[in-house]
């Protein structure tokens, strides 16, 4: 892991990094509170999809997060996104996408396996992410929190089934296509976001997908308006089930 | 309004009142911090089937309520509820609904008949109980919040929706059969409870309640488990959706 540069304002340093893995490099964001060392919860930021590692919902939800409640938080690069190449296959699943919503075809399938393609990259590059992260004297190996709306969440639901090391997970506006058989496997506590009025993730497709999940405890919370509209008082709600898992 | 006796454990003071109305006389309770005077918001709690004003789940809400946010909470016996007589025409409607469950007939309709039959009593005495309650020192006319499930929200909707002085409001565990029309007309700041097991109230009937209610921002909490089972952290949310709204 390299840091690239390092900015503080506000009480929150922010931390670009370059996490080296198997199959290549990931570009990172860290925020962590002005100069406190010691083990911390770590919360995780999967982006949204066509967005990136600093896109500015990701960006203030991870500043009052650090600033309310001295947690960590990094966000990464998904493949494909950001800083990072694309593939020839991302590019003829991407082109595919783009043909068939231009000619009115139904892009959903190709979208699925979109995803699916990039799920199969981010699971383990999450986990080398967390083995860096937490050998930072000012994070170390506390809690680990995930928080993922959108492609964030469609991502974030098998990393979540794979990583004992995840506690707790706020996930949301995705439905229970690309992978049932994850969410069935996840435990921990879960607040899943549904957006009543999103045009682009069917209500019943996001109520199939919190019946799936095998934690004891979840909460759905389901506010009026489309998909880019989350009222800010979820992140209040969001930091509040952090802390009482990850504390 | 008569103060029948008073008590005060733990900072909170109760007085049971009797509150004369055109129609008869209305059991209830107050609950306050101790030794304040002052203009406070006012948290009316309905509720649920079968249950009384003092029934274990709203005194441990209106002390919470008290002790944390120094709000004054009220709550009254619904007509045929706790101390209240019933009618000859409450009597013939329990009795059909307990004939019908035991011959394994639809009881459903009866429910709602009795239902409808309460409400139409509640309203004007819920508003009468404001009128009364917010005279006091200790409370004023300030700001009004409605907090009610099951019953507590059937005979809520129409009170909400015919009283301008309740400013937010927190319901649930009951769907939309009854009071459609009321639900339509409400536009105040809603937290709505779904128990997305509840052998009572079908899933479907909840979400159509949601969707009905008129107000720009409502959100919906739906958790695992049965109709007695809502976690307790719900109360924490209701307690900072007060705050929010009427503070």
């Amino acid at each position: 892991m390299r840091f690239t540069s390092q900015t503080s304002s506000d009480g929150v340093t922010e931390q670009l990094f370059t996490s080296s893995f198997t199959f290549g490099e990931i570009p990172g964001v860290l925020w962590t509170p002005d100069g406190t060392a010691g083990t911390r919860p770590l919360i995780l930021m999967g982006h949204g999809g066509g967005q990136h590692k600093k896109a500015p919902g990701i960006v203030a939800r991870a500043r009052r997060s650090v600033v309310e409640c001295g947690f960590a938080v990094a966000a990464v690069d998904a493949p494909a996104h950001g800083d990072r190449p694309r593939t020839e296959e991302h590019d003829r699943l991407i082109g595919e996408m783009r043909n068939r919503m231009r000619t009115g075809g139904d892009a959903a399938p190709v979208l699925a396996e979109f995803h699916t393609l990039l799920a199969g990259q981010s699971v383990p590059e999450w986990q080398a992410v967390v083995d860096a992260v937490q050998k930072l004297d000012h994070v170390g190996a506390g809690p680990v929190g995930y928080w993922g709306m959108s492609l964030g969440c469609e991502l974030g639901v098998p990393f979540i089934a794979a990583e004992p090391r995840v506690h707790a997970a706020v996930l949301g506006l995705n439905g229970a296509e690309t992978s049932p058989e994850a969410a069935a496997q996840i435990t921990v506590p879960l607040e899943f976001l549904v957006q009543w009025d999103d045009e682009r993730v069917p209500r019943a497709a996001s109520l199939a997908l919190f019946d799936t999940f095998a934690s004891a405890e979840k909460t759905l919370h389901a506010n009026p308006g489309g998909h880019a509209e989350v009222p800010m008082f979820e992140l209040d709600s969001s930091l509040r089930f952090f802390t009482r898992h990850l504390s």
